[in-house]
This record gives structure tokens, C-alpha cells and sequence, in this order.
């Protein structure tokens, strides 16, 4: 029953050793590798709910959009992460629609929505492991609605630019003010305004399609800043 | 093994007709009556764990708190809901901290932490019965965010002013600016700024420590707008 994909699952999915033989061998069989080049969708609110997708290589990004098109980005995704709202209609009383998109070009495997449903009613380590991934991207989401809450935007929009900077691995930053806007669920006029307040303190440079950081101290300095007291 | 609780836990607990007989018995056994009085609090960040709560009657509210003391209501529960978050500690990868407090004289049954985490180790149906209620919580969790990113303050206010209406089952509410401030994350100054807009309307009428809904047409207008077009 070893297959190609065994040694990834059992690596990754850490309720693998809890299976039964036929459990394991259904799994094996079933699963799917998937590849996605940057900006492709893996998953688009209600019209699609093709299964878990195990993160092999690559980066996604799971966002919110609102009826009129505004977006928020919940989370990322990275190499050995799963993602579990692309199997939103295996979990019941979920009743928000997220999206999912490549951010580079990904390889995953799929885990098909029936068969991880199945496998879950039969397996408590499984149902377990779907509890544990829940509650960590809830723990995100509160993170990001804290931020949006309670942060104000110069110090959320220096949070976000040290996050991609240190995502990207280098202080140059390939991402239109309308993308980055997408991200903190802002509008682009304010996130122009703030990166050129930026600019005047020396913090960035900003070039057409992107940015970049001249001085990390002050940024960094920006994200210790409490302007709530 | 019927004891007084026992209907009740049969009635509310979907899971309960999947359990053991000896599992019914730990559970029944276990369970503890407690009343809260208006105000006090069920559960406060990570300083307690007691269990989950089912609320026989009376109204809680769970809310988020910032580090500099701002609060915003996440979810309410009523008669017959059980809140999870008191059991925070047995959740794996929770890390965030929510608060309880009864908004009304409350009574509930407490199904001990401990108790819980056994159950839903050993019982499929109590692990998936602990999985769709915090799927339905994310989903309370998920709408607040949509509300606080994408819809204009005027348009949360009159939501909140019809929905406390339904609540409490009539047009004057009791409710300080304080108090509504904190239930919508914002600040105390914006909520008199707008209901002193809403009152030049006509919509409502200002009291010392509440309001009287005058218009309800006008204020169920209001939730149609839609800001973002």
C-alpha cells in the first residue's frame, strides 16, 4: 500500500499513525496532486468545495471578500500547511464563504472533501486534527480583527510590509498599493497616503509596482506604537 | 441513572442518544448547576477554564477585549446555547482570549472542562458536536468582522439598536453610550455623535442611560444602505 504520496501524509498529517491500514490505503489512494500557478484560484466561496489541500511547495492566500468586492486577507498558507475552507461544505455550521488563491506557483495535494467527511466520522483522531485546524484559523482571524479593531493603519500597514518583507526573504517588494490595500481590507487612497507619509520619514522608497525598505528600525519602531493609551 | 438534569442534557445535547451508558452517567454526574447575577462574570480570559456552559435561561455575552481595555461583543447566547469558550484550555491552538459576562439573572449548567475533554476523546459525536459549535461561533466571529471592515457606522448602530429591540422585546432600551460603544468596539464620542444624528432624524430619542426607537422604518432603512457602492 506504500504509494508516492505516502510519506508526505505521514509526515504531515499527524493523526496518520491512528489509522487503520484500509483507512490509510483509502487516503493514499484517493488523494490528488494539484498545481496552481501564482494568482490561480484553488477555491471561490460556494461555487467549489474540492477537499483539503495539503501545501507541498508554494504560497496561498486565503481572503474574505465583501458583496462589493472589498477584500481582507485572513491568512497565509506555506509549504506543509493545510487548508481546510477549501472543504468548507464538509463542515457544517460554517456559513461564510472565504476564497483562496495562489500567491506563487504551488503544488499541493488534495485530499478530496467526501473522503476526509468519511474519514472523520470514523476516525477520532482525524475529527480531532479538523478540530485543531479550525481552532488555529480562528486564532488568525482573531488576530486580523483585533488588528483591524483596535490598531491603527500606520502601525497594521508597518506590520504588513516586515511580514512580506521577511515572506519575499528581501526588503524590495513587488506588490501594488492596490494589492497591499487588498490585504489590510483597506482602500487604496489610504494605503497611498500612508506609504507616502512613509516616504517623507525615510522609511521606504516607493517605484512603480512596489517598494522599498531604506530604514527597518523606524518601521519596526512603528509597530510598537499603541495609539489606543 | 436519571437524574435531575438528565432531560434536560438529553434535550439540548445532540450527541447524547450517541453515548454510552456509562458515558450519560459521567456526564450527568458531573454536571453543576450555577446562577449568575447580571453583570457577573462566566469566564475571564485565560485566569479560568471552567467547561462549557448550557444556558438554562438568562442571556451571556462573550466579547473581545483589547490590551488597552476596548471591548467588542462577538456573539450573544440565549436559552438552550452552550458556550465553548469557557473551555478554552481544552481547545488545542486557541490563542486568543475571549471574556463571559451574564447580561441578565442567568442560569446554566457547567459540564466541567475535564469532563468534556474526555467525553470528546472518547465520543465521536461529542467531538463533532464540539467541532460544529465552534464552527457556528467562527461563523459569529466571521459576521462581526464583515461589519466592522465593510459596512458605515451609521448602518452597525441601527443593527444593533433593532437587534437589542428584539432582545429585550421592546422600543426603549436601557442601554448606556458606554455600554453600546463597547458591544460595537467603537468609541463612546462616536456613538453620541451618531445617535445625536439619528435623534435630529427623528429616528430615536436620547434618555440618561438609554434610548426610545421613534422611527423603526427609518432605522430599518438605514441597514439597506449599502456605503461601499
Amino acid at each position: 500500500m506504500e504509494n508516492v504520496v505516502t510519506p508526505l501524509m505521514r509526515e504531515i498529517l499527524p493523526f496518520w499513525g491512528e489509522l487503520t491500514d484500509a483507512q490509510q490505503k483509502t487516503l493514499t489512494d484517493s488523494v490528488v496532486r494539484k498545481t496552481f500557478t501564482k494568482g490561480e484560484s484553488l477555491h471561490s466561496g460556494d461555487e467549489d468545495c474540492l477537499g483539503l489541500f495539503v501545501i507541498k511547495s508554494g504560497r496561498i492566500r486565503v481572503f474574505f471578500l465583501s458583496e462589493s468586492g472589498k477584500e481582507v486577507t485572513l491568512y497565509r498558507l506555506f509549504e506543509r500547511d493545510i487548508c481546510i475552507f477549501s472543504a468548507s461544505c464538509i463542515i457544517r455550521n460554517i456559513n461564510f464563504e472565504v476564497f483562496v488563491t495562489a500567491e506563487t506557483d504551488t503544488e499541493a495535494l488534495l485530499i478530496p472533501a467526501l473522503i476526509f467527511d468519511r474519514l472523520s466520522r470514523s476516525s477520532i483522531a482525524a475529527a480531532d486534527y479538523a478540530n485543531q485546524l479550525m481552532a488555529s484559523r480562528f486564532s488568525d482571524v482573531m488576530w486580523v480583527m483585533e488588528q483591524v479593531m483596535f490598531m491603527s493603519f500606520d502601525k497594521r500597514l508597518a506590520m504588513f510590509l516586515l511580514e512580506q518583507a521577511n515572506i519575499e526573504g528581501k526588503d524590495r517588494i513587488h506588490l501594488t498599493q492596490e494589492a497591499i490595500a487588498n490585504h489590510l481590507g483597506s482602500a487604496r487612497e489610504v494605503v497611498t497616503r500612508m506609504l507616502r507619509y512613509f516616504q517623507e520619514e525615510g522609511i521606504v522608497e516607493l517605484f512603480r509596482g512596489g517598494l522599498q525598505i531604506k530604514d527597518r528600525k523606524k518601521l519596526l519602531a512603528l509597530t510598537y506604537t499603541n495609539p489606543e493609551t
